[in-house]
C-alpha cells in the first residue's frame, strides 16, 4: 500500500562550498577595503563596479561545451539562449567594459574595483567558491611611470590598513629580463623554453639547488617521486640560476648583475632599462629597497605577465599549523600584460595591475592584532520592568547619540539570568540594570562583563573585592559612567 | 564553394539588463550604505553578509520546473545535480541563516545586510537584473519594541545619509487592523476578502472615490476601460473607507478613529493597541508624528505583512518628466512577518524588518544636492619634460599626502592639447603645468579648470582679466596654492 508521502522540509544549508560572514568578519573586510578604496581613489583611480553576470562570450577563457558547460564558471543559458556566467575575476570585466566603452574613458584609464568573484572549482579547507577580489589597473599607457605608480600604490596601501613600515616588502622583476636570458640560450620560443618556465616557477618552493636540479636529469621530490629534469647541462642552466640569483646588495648592483646576465639581448636589456626606470622614479619619490625593492627572485606570474611583475610580501613571522615560525607570505600580485583587449577590437592596448589578496591580508592585520582585538558586541540595557521599555529606550538612545553601541534586551524579560547569557552571546561590555527600586533612587547598575569575565575565570575573593564589577551610579551619569568603564576595559 | 570563417571577435556588452557603474556612482553608493551600515551598527545590528549563491531549495520560492527552471531566478545545475541559483532578496537568505544558525546566533537577533540580488525578469528602463538591497531585520520577538527600533533606526538612517527632517516621514499601519476591519464586514477569508485587499492596494493610485467605486460596481480606468468591481454595496464598503481615512489630526485622534472602525473584532482590537504601543515608545523617545506617524492610509504591504507594516516618504517636490511638482515618494518600507523559518524548521518566527531602495534613496540625495554636486575628479599635473617624470611625481605625492586626489598624465605627452582633454575627461578640477622655464623659476602654473570652462561659457573680458583662471605661484607653495583653488571652487 503506498503511504502518501509529506512534503520533506527544506534543508537550511549554505550550498557546498559557500559560507557566510557575521558581524566583525563584515564589517572588518569593508572597512579594510574603504581604507584601500580611499588611497587608490586619491591616486586618481576610478571606482568601477560591473555586475556579477558576464555572458560566457566575453569572459571567453572558459568557453561551455556540451558536456560541461559549467567548467570553472558558474553558467547558464538565458532565455535567448545566451550563455551567461558569473563573473571568475575582475581583469575580464575590466578588458569587456574598456573595449565597449572605450571612447567615453579616459587614456590612460585607471580603474580600481573590488567584489565578490565565483569559481565553480572543488572547494577545500579555507577554498571556496565565492571570495572577494580587490584591483586596480591601468589600462592605456606603455609608461614604467604607471608600474612604478601601482607599486607606490600598493605600498601605501598596506601602510594604510595597519600593516607597517618594515612588515612588508613589494618586490619587483621583469619578465622581458627573463626573456632576454632564454634568448642568449637559444631556447626563446618552444617546448625547451615552456619546460623552463615551468621549472622555474618551482624557484619559491624547491630553491636553488633544486631549480638546478630540475633544469638537468631531475629531481627526488619530497614525496619521494622522481620528477624528470629539462635536460640541460649544468652550463646550459647556468644564465637562468644566475638572473634568479643576481639579487645584489644594492639596486645598482641588482641591475648590473641582471645587465650581465642578459648580455646582448635586445629584449633583455629592455626589461632591465624598465627596472632601472621604475627604481629611479621611485626612489626619488622616497620609497627605497627598504619598501620597494627590485628582486629577480620573484617568479610568482613570470609566465603570465609579458613586463614588470611584482608582488607584496610580509615579511613578519607567524607560526604554522605546527607551531613553527615562518614568514606570512604574499598578499598581493600584478604585473604588466598587453592583450587585454585585443581580442574583442583587435587591438594591442598596454595595461599593468595590481590584485590584493583580500582573505589573506585580512587573516595578516588580525594577526598583527589589527582587527578582531577591539570588543563589537553592544551595551545590553536590561528589561527589568516591562511597562518601562520607553524608559530603557531612551537610555540606548542616550548612549548612541554619544556614539556608543547600544541596545536594549527584546526577548522575553521574566528569566533576568537570559538577559545576561543573551549579552554573554551578545559579546557584550556593559549591561545596564535598572529596577524599581533603582529607578526610585535615580540610579543605575553598571556590570562590567569584560572584568566579570577576567575575574570569573581568575580573580582571588580579595582582588574581586578591590575591582568590583558592578557599580552603581546616578542614572543623569549614565553616558559618561559607561564611556569610562568602556576605556578601562581598554586598558 | 565553402569559405573558411575566421572566428568572429567576442562582442564587448553587457549582458541583457545588466548594467555597469563608474566612478562617483560606486563611491556615493557606497558613502550612503556605510553611513547606514554605521547607524544600524549603533543600534546593535551585526553585519551579515551571505554568498549571492544558494540552493534552490533554501529559496524556496522559485522552484525550478523542467520547461522554465529559471522562473524568476537565475538557475543552474551544480555537479551534483543540486539546483543553485542567485538570490532575489535578502530575506531568504536570512531565513535559512536563521534555520541554520539558530543555536549559535543570540535572540532576538538583529542583523543588517547589504548587497546584490538577481532577478531573472524582462528588464526595462531603469529595471535592472542585478540590483542592491539594504535590509535590518529583527528576528525571534514579537515586542512592538522591536518594530518601534526599526521606525526609530530608519528615521536616523535617513537623516544621517543627508535627508533633512521634515522633508520625510515615516508612516505606519497595522495590518491586524485591517484584518479587525475584515471580520466585522464578514469577510475574513475567501475571494471577497481577497478582492478587497487588492482593491486597498489602489489607494494610492486612485484615491478614495476610486476605491469607493472600484469596492462596488466598478470603475472607468484612466484608458477607458471598465474594471469590474468587488460589488459591495455602499454600506457594505463603509468600514474599508472608514479605515482607510481614520487618520486623525492627533495620534490619539486616529487611533480613536481606528478603534472606531474595528469594534468590538479581538483582532482588530489587538492592532489597534500595537500601534498605541509603538506611538508611545516613539513619542517618549522624542520621534513625533513629525518624524514617525500613524497613518492609515499606507496600503504597500498590507497584503504581505501580518502586523504594523511601515513605508519612509520624501516629502519634498521634484519635477516629473512633464515638469510638474509630485513629491518624489517612497524610499523604505517594511513590516513584520510571522513564517519567516517555519518552512525549514515547522516553528513560527516572529520577525520584522525594513528595506532600503538604495538606488531611489541615492536619486533622492542627488536631487537634494547632498550628492553627485563636488568634483570628484583629480588635480591633473601635465607633463611638460617625459624626462622629469620623477619631478612630477613629486608634486603628486606632496598633494596626496595633503589629502589631494592628484595624478600625473601617463599618456604620451607630446601633445598638451591632448593633456588638456584628458584633464577634461577626467573633470579634473586643477591642472599643474612645470615646463623648463618654471622649473629653472622654481614655480609652477596653475590653471582653475572650473572657473575655465565657466569663463569660456559666459564671461566678458573685464572679468576675465579681474579674475584670470591661470596663475604662476611658487614650486614651494603647490600644496596650499591648490587647496586655495579647490576652495575657491566650492564657493
Amino acid at each position: 500500500m503506498a503511504k502518501v508521502k509529506k512534503q520533506p522540509r527544506p534543508k537550511a544549508i549554505t550550498p557546498k562550498g559557500f559560507r557566510d560572514y557575521f558581524g566583525a568578519d563584515v564589517e572588518e573586510r569593508r572597512a579594510m577595503l574603504d581604507a584601500i578604496a580611499g588611497v587608490y581613489h586619491r591616486y586618481g583611480f576610478d571606482a568601477l563596479e560591473s555586475s556579477g553576470v558576464e555572458t560566457v562570450e566575453a569572459l571567453g577563457k572558459f568557453l561551455p561545451d556540451v558536456d560541461r558547460p559549467n567548467d570553472g564558471v558558474f553558467a547558464w543559458q538565458d532565455e535567448d539562449d545566451t550563455w551567461m556566467a558569473l563573473r571568475y575575476d575582475l581583469t575580464a570585466p575590466l578588458a569587456r567594459v574598456y573595449a565597449q566603452h572605450r571612447n567615453d574613458l579616459p587614456t590612460p584609464y585607471r580603474r580600481y574595483a573590488m567584489g565578490p568573484v565565483w569559481r565553480n572549482e572543488k572547494p577545500g579547507p579555507g577554498r571556496y567558491r565565492q571570495f572577494y577580489q580587490c584591483d586596480a589597473d591601468t589600462v592605456g599607457t606603455a609608461s614604467m611611470a604607471a608600474d612604478a605608480e601601482i607599486c607606490a600604490m600598493l605600498s601605501d596601501a598596506l601602510e594604510e590598513v595597519g600593516i607597517p613600515r618594515g612588515d612588508y616588502v613589494v618586490r619587483i622583476n621583469n619578465r622581458k629580463v627573463l626573456n632576454g636570458v632564454l634568448e642568449i640560450m637559444g631556447v626563446d620560443e618552444g617546448d625547451t623554453r615552456d619546460a623552463i618556465l615551468r621549472t622555474i616557477d618551482k624557484f619559491d618552493k624547491v630553491g636553488e639547488a633544486g631549480v638546478r636540479e630540475l633544469l638537468g636529469k631531475g629531481r627526488l621530490d619530497a614525496s619521494g617521486a622522481y620528477i624528470d629534469g629539462v635536460g640541460l647541462t649544468d652550463e646550459q642552466a647556468e644564465p637562468v640560476l644566475r638572473f634568479l640569483t643576481s639579487k645584489g646588495a644594492t639596486t645598482e648592483e641588482t641591475l648590473d648583475n641582471l645587465a650581465g646576465a642578459v648580455g646582448d639581448s635586445i629584449i633583455g636589456r629592455e626589461g632591465v632599462d624598465e627596472l632601472r626606470q621604475i627604481a629611479d622614479l621611485l626612489s626619488s619619490q622616497g620609497y627605497g629597497p627598504d619598501r620597494i625593492d627590485i628582486d629577480p627572485s620573484v617568479v610568482r606570474g613570470l609566465g603570465y605577465y609579458t613586463g614588470p611583475v611584482f608582488e607584496a610580501e610580509l615579511t613578519f613571522e607567524i607560526l604554522d599549523e605546527k607551531g613553527r615560525p615562518r614568514q606570512f607570505g604574499s598578499v598581493a600580485g600584478g604585473g604588466r600584460y598587453d592583450d587585454l583587449v585585443a581580442r574583442f577590437t583587435g587591438q594591442q592596448v598596454p595595461a599593468v595591475g595590481v590584485s590584493i589578496g583580500v582573505d589573506r591580508l585580512l587573516a595578516a592585520l588580525r594577526e598583527k592584532g589589527r582587527m578582531g582585538g577591539t570588543a563589537q558586541g553592544p551595551v545590553v540595557v536590561t528589561v527589568m520592568d516591562r511597562d518601562r521599555m520607553a524608559d530603557y529606550q531612551t537610555m540606548v538612545a542616550e548612549l548612541r547619540a554619544a556614539g556608543i553601541r547600544a541596545e536594549v534586551y527584546l526577548g522575553n524579560p521574566k528569566n533576568f539570568g537570559n538577559q545576561m547569557k543573551y549579552a554573554d552571546k551578545r559579546q557584550s561590555p556593559v549591561a545596564v540594570i535598572e529596577g524599581g527600586d533603582e529607578k526610585e533612587r535615580g540610579v543605575v547598575q553598571l556590570k562590567d562583563l569584560i572584568l566579570g569575565a577576567k575575574i570569573a575565570e581568575s580573580a582571588t575573593l580579595e582582588e574581586w573585592k578591590e575591582r568590583p564589577s558592578q557599580i552603581e551610579v546616578s542614572r543623569a551619569d549614565l553616558v559618561s559612567e559607561v564611556r569610562k568603564m568602556l576605556a578601562s576595559q581598554d586598558d
